[in-house]
This record gives C-alpha cells, sequence and structure tokens, in this order.
C-alpha cells in the first residue's frame, strides 16, 4: 500500500550516478522509498495511493546530513564573541555551567533542532551533555540523531566519573542501538580534554557495541601543540596510536593535518565533519579539503554549535565549503558542484554509517525528503539543479520536509510542534544566561 | 505632516554612535527621516500621521548598500562554472555578446534588482552595458540606482567609439546628476580593459560632472600582472599615475594589494567594493581587508554579479566579510561585528558620495529602511541586535522594505511589480542562453 506519492517535482536523487529527474517523483511504503522515477512509473502507485502532493515549482532531494553540531548551545547563540578558540571555550563553559541541566538542555536542543529541521536538515549528528535528552528533542521535533555517552575528564557540566560515563554510554547503546530514528555513538570531547585510558574506553563501548565514535581532532594549531606536547604525538597520530581511528571514527573539523596525518585518515577509512563557519569564525583556519578529497577521504559537512556560528545553517556550511578552498588554494576547479552536493548528503550518510537507509533518494532508504521552492527570483534561469542548489540555495527556500514519509515541515513551519513557545521560553531565559559571564 | 511612524522596533540606527533603541522607532515626512527615536518622542508624530506601522517584533535598520553589482548578470546565473577568473570571462563575454540587447539587459536588471530588494537592499552601485535602461529597471522596482556610463576598449556588447562613450556618459551625468534616485557615476570596466586615454576621459567627465569614477582593481593576479607588464606599474599605481584615484573613485575587489598600494588609497580616499563570494568562488583570494581598515580605509561590501556569485545575497557578503579574514589571518578579532555592520551600512553610503543621504537611520535621511523578523528560531537569545545581524540573520528574515517612505517590499514580496512574471520570462529564455555557449 502507497502512503505518499510526490509527482512532478525536479528529483536531485543524490545517487551514486548523480541521477536528476525532471518531473519526476517519489512513492513512499511504510516509511521507505519504493519507488523513484517518472510520472510514467509512478502513475499507478499513485492512484492506490493515500496522499499525492504536487511538487510543481520544487527540487525533491533527500534530506541533508549536519555531522557536526552541539544544538543546546543555541541558548548561548552569540553570548561569546571575537575570541579565539582558547579563552573563547573557558567563558563558554563557565556559561554552561552555570545554565545547563537535562530541562534546560532539552530546551535548547528543541530550539536548535527546530532549526535544522526547517532547514531541511533530517539526520544531525549532536554532541551535548545529555545524550537521552538529546534524543527527547529530536523525536519531539522530527528529526534522526546520532549521539551518545560524552567522555570529558574535567568535571564540565555533567561531573561524571569515567566508570559512570561509560556506564551512561552503554546504556545509551542498550536503549537505542536498535532505533531506526538514533545512530548512536560514543563521545569523548577530544584528545585535549580526555585521557589516553578514557578515549581507549569510550572507543571500546562504540565497538562492543558497534557504534559510532565521535571526537573533536585537531581544530586549532594550539590543540595540536598542546596534544603534542603531552603524548609526544599530533592529534591524528595520537588517535590512531590508541587504535581509536577506524571507518566507525567521525573527526570533526580536522582543520590543521599534515600530508601523513591525512594518509591515515585515509588509510583507516575514517571520516572527516567540515565545519567551515565555525573554523572561521574562530579564527581556527582552513581545513584541507580538497587534499582529504584527492586521497578519498569521506569529507561531510556540519554547522558547529551557534556559539561558533552562530546559527545552524547547512545552507551556508555547502556554500562555503563549496567556495572558501577555491579562494585559498587558488584554485577554481577544487571542490565540485558533484562534490559539494554530496558533503551534504550522501557523506554525510556514510559518516553515520547509515549510506544504506539515508543520504539520496533510492529505493529501500527512509523516505527523508526536501522539496525546495525554485519558483524564485534568485532560482532562474537554471541550468543545473545541483549548481542551483550549491550557489544560490538558501535555507529559506525549504519549504517542506518529510520524515520517513511523514510530512514535519509544512509550507516552512513545523507540524509537530508550536516553536514559538520555545522561542519565547529561550528569550526569557537571556538575561540570565548573559549574568554567567558578567 | 507625518507620512509614516514605525514604532515599537528594535531600531539598529548605525549611526556614528553605534546607537540602538529598544521599543524604538521612526517619523517619516516628505520621504525623510523627521525623528528617530523612542515612543515618547515618536507619539505626538504618531497621532497626526497617516499611517502608523507596529514594529513589533522586527529589527528596524537602514537599507542595505550593495557597491558592486552587474544585476543584468542574472541571465546568466550558474551557466558557466569551475574556470578561473580570465578563461571564465571569455565564455561570459560570448554568452553576454549573443543575448544581450537594451531589451534582454531590462529584463535581467529588473529580476537581479528584485532579488536585491527582498534582502533590504535600497542602494545600489550597477555597472552594466545599458545605464540607462539600468535605471528604469531600479525605478520599476523600487531602489536608488550608482551607474552611468560604461568605458570598454575591446567591442563589448555595445561597440561603441571612446567619443560615442564619453558622449552617453556625459548624456547620462545630464539626465540623472541631480536625481534623488540615481548616484551618476563614470563607469570604466578596468585598467586591463580599457587604455590609459579612456580611463583619463572617463575620470575627466566623473569629475567635471562632479560624480563617481568606479572601475575593476586588481582582481587577479593575473590582472596585476598584465598591467604591470603594459604599463610598468601595478594597477592601484598605474591608475593613481592617470590621476583616477581620489575621494570619489570606488574600487571594486583590490584582492592583490600591497602595503605602499594601500598606503596609495589611504591617501586619496578612495572607496574599496569587498567581494568576498566572488573573490572565492573564482579563486582569486581573499582581499586584506584588515590591513585596509588599520588604515582607515573606507571598505564597503558588494556581491558582484550573479556569473560569480551566483545571487545577489549581502547578508552572506556580510556574514563572509565578518568571519573568512578571521580564518586567513587566524585572528578572531579582526573585522569587528560593529565594523562588519559599518560595511553594510554607512560605508556604502560613503563610497557613493551620500553618506548625509542614505546608509543609517538619522534625522533629515532618506526613509529608505528595512524591517527584519527576529521572532524566529535562529533569532534567539539575542544579547546583541548587531551581532544578530552579522551572524545570524539571513535574507529570508527581511520582512519589509521601504524606499523613501514607499513601503516596496510589504511581508516579503515587492508591492512595485509581481516579480513572478519575470521569473518565468528569464526561465524561458534559458534554452536560448545556454546555446550561446554551446
Amino acid at each position: 500500500m502507497t502512503d505518499l506519492v510526490i509527482r512532478n517535482a525536479l528529483v536531485v536523487t543524490c545517487d551514486a550516478a548523480g541521477t536528476v529527474i525532471a518531473d519526476g517523483g517519489v512513492a513512499v511504503e511504510n516509511g521507505r522509498i519504493s519507488a523513484v522515477g517518472t510520472w510514467a512509473e509512478l502513475a499507478p502507485l499513485a492512484e492506490r495511493a493515500k496522499r499525492v502532493v504536487d511538487g510543481a515549482g520544487h527540487i525533491l532531494m533527500p534530506g541533508i546530513v549536519n555531522t557536526h553540531c552541539h544544538a543546546g548551545d543555541s541558548l548561548f547563540r552569540g553570548l561569546v564573541e571575537d575570541l579565539p578558540l582558547e579563552p573563547w571555550l573557558q567563558t563558554v563553559w563557565k556559561a554552561e555551567g552555570a545554565i545547563l541541566n537535562p530541562r534546560t538542555s532539552h530546551l535548547g536542543t528543541v530550539l536548535g533542532f527546530a532549526e535544522l529541521l526547517l532547514s531541511g536538515v533530517t539526520s544531525v549528528m549532536d554532541m551535548f551533555w545529555y545524550p537521552f535528552e538529546t534524543v527527547k528533542a529530536a523525536r519531539k521535533v522530527g528529526l534522526r540523531v546520532s549521539t551518545g555517552g560524552i567522555f570529558f575528564d574535567p568535571a564540565g557540566v555533567t561531573a561524571l566519573s569515567i566508570e559512570k560515563r561509560v556506564a551512561e554510554a552503554e546504556r545509551f547503546f542498550e536503549e537505542f542501538g536498535k532505533s531506526e530514528d538514533v545512530f548512536a555513538a560514543a563521545m569523548p570531547h577530544g584528545a585535549y580534554t580526555v585521557s589516553p585510558d578514557n578515549l581507549k574506553s569510550a572507543h571500546a563501548v562504540a565497538h562492543k557495541c558497534g557504534g559510532l565514535f565521535c571526537t573533536h581532532c585537531a581544530e586549532t594549531r594550539a590543540e595540536q601543540a598542546d596534544v603534542t606536547s603531552r603524548y609526544g604525538r599530533s592529534v591524528v597520530r595520537h588517535l590512531d596510536h590508541l587504535g581509536c581511528i577506524d571507518d566507525r571514527t567521525v573527526l570533526a573539523h580536522c582543520v590543521h593535518l599534515d600530508d601523513e596525518e591525512l594518509d591515515i585518515l585515509a588509510r583507516r577509512g575514517a571520516h572527516v565533519a567540515h565545519n567551515p563557519m565555525s573554523n572561521m569564525k574562530l579564527a581556527s583556519g582552513f581545513a584541507r579539503i580538497p587534499k582529504m578529497l584527492d586521497r578519498g577521504i569521506n569529507v561531510s559537512l556540519g554547522t558547529d554549535g551557534q556559539l561558533s556560528g552562530n546559527d545552524l545553517d547547512m545552507w551556508m556550511a555547502l556554500r562555503l565549503a563549496a567556495t572558501i578552498h577555491k579562494g585559498f588554494t587558488g584554485r577554481a576547479d577544487v571542490v565540485s558542484t558533484r562534490q559539494a552536493m554530496d558533503m551534504l548528503t550522501i557523506n554525510g550518510a556514510k559518516a553515520l554509517g547509515a549510506a544504506d537507509r539515508i543520504g539520496s533518494l533510492e529505493k529501500g532508504k527512509f523516505a527523508d525528503m526536501v522539496m525546495v521552492d525554485i519558483k524564485r527570483p534568485h532560482a532562474v534561469p537554471m541550468f543545473d539543479p545541483m549548481t542551483h542548489l550549491v550557489y544560490s540555495t538558501n535555507k529559506s527556500d525549504v519549504r517542506h520536509v518529510f520524515l520517513g514519509g511523514e510530512q514535519v515541515v509544512r509550507d516552512g513551519a513545523l507540524t509537530r510542534l508550536d516553536i514559538m513557545e520555545t522561542v519565547d521560553e529561550v528569550q526569557s531565559l537571556a538575561p540570565k544566561i548573559k549574568a554567567t559571564i558578567a
């Protein structure tokens, strides 16, 4: 029984062949895509479908995958400005410590996830203090989430012993390891904040449970220097020496890597989450993305948190990924349109170990889909839809979003909740948040 | 008699003191701002005003000034991709030559200006082949324009002799030199496409008529090398040697300047239009904006044309100007929030020689105003409105725009024309445009 057919759209599948279908669509059954094709192929299914949506004037594309985020940081958006990463982190941690608890983390994460979903993100890898709250927030708003137990040696917000962190991480895998809407992970903060033993413990949990291992990596020169002076190895070499880098490893940032470190990542099949806006705003630098692509390293995109953004705009990340490396290398042919689109979609799916379920519009995958309005002044003329998506689209062009076939954004508004209540609640907290760093 | 009062808004004036007024507004009389203040100050005016607009949930800010654009290039958006500037220009010029005439230039410019106005741009410096058509397009859509006679030695689209170009430039000044909605200029394309004599002729017209002189300058290393080999001087030195650089000169790009060239610009009081998106996408590089700001050079922002963008998004230019130089220099404190906001507004007004009329919300200036929706998930919490404008706002947050007190954008739609007719017409031209480079 077909639940939904979207017809008459310009379909950008993001499949391996880069298939684009004019006047095409998809059929959905039980939350999964049952067919992708032209009207001739879909018409028999549409006849018996519960719902048929006219996609005229829209690009239909897969849901976006954001592979690095701290959505709960929305509470601190714009609070700390114009500082480099290290003093910035100290101020941020002070504010986080004073404000965050399970309730406020949930609030901030709902706000951040709403922002993501409205822009077409249907899967996000999110690292934040209360992973069980993160899952609740994702389910409330309507997107898939990759998260899990946090490892952080300084007290941090949650101030847990390593034994309790391991236990929480294991409990997370037990509860969500088989969920369709959760990609469970172990999430040590970084090599400069988690000891070698605790990094190994985190990796052991992930490995035992068949989950992902995600950490910050080589975001700044200072981090590289710090880790090298403490352990005698650069961050990537250190993590690799500890056995923490494999094809289930997602490394956020990777700004300051030498050729040999790139070779290690390529050899291990590790995934790099590129966060161009955060890396620029915090003056971290430009990751060597063209060199990574040359080596076949899987590069996906992330927004990082709103403390370093200050928004969660994956379309901005896309545009930056497609342009800053041209500017930085002086070569207009690095990071092609197709490579940038892959970073936005299927490469993120690969990073989450879920390329068989998300990241493209193909039969059998989850019906996570975005409809982009192309009847707009900045959308014409359109010679190639992928060029339009990479170089002219912005988040406000996202009109409708489907998660597993359920419409979670309709005409630019969330369907599961009234986000304005959250917006008002967060704004009412602003004076209290500001007071934490006074 | 007060025509309009906007009340109850969060007013970001962009005046020299950086004044922000909570629960404030403006009064408008005869197209100009007659008062800026709190409700206590505006209430007496509001009682007798023809119209009172409630600005609750909005930032009220001055209209944006885009100081480098070729809006007619919208016809070629996304046509030529992944090439460096020189081969890219050759292909572009081929397409332009085959397609452009006064009618198609008008069509493309209307589309581009609509895109600009919808995002809050109320004044634009635009360089395109048919300046009289450009003014018509600006008046049709509803924004102020700085443009004028083009100088270009290769035949180009219009293929005029230098005598005819001078005559056209003079005629433009005669017709529009005193218009409130036109900032008349002479516009030689660049030092590599216009001979020294013709550059001097263009400058003479501008000087005689008290207008602006605008040209491309040092966009690429290849241009610097070309001009240096032909004339024995780099582009800035060459232009300065010809007497073409003064405080009425607007130089677009200025990517590749050494310290001495920066000193020349500072000494002459010249203006730099920074186009970060174009400079990245075409692999031109990163202009040395922090060094320019250190020297007190007036730096404003531009989008360049859609061939190099591919859209006309001044909010993107703003965000990039505030972040890429942090990433490039490794210093998170370069290009402050305030400096970036000035680039978006008052610095553009200075470049157009119109800082007494546009660029800030101050008594006596044109009532060119933008209302930015701040009841949105990505707008809270808001600790500082200027931080929100620079780091979290995007063009879709622009809800209403006023030009000289006339509402030209209402709820995200143009009021003077139905732009969808233009959108459809441009899209119908796409196959013909594509065929020009086949």
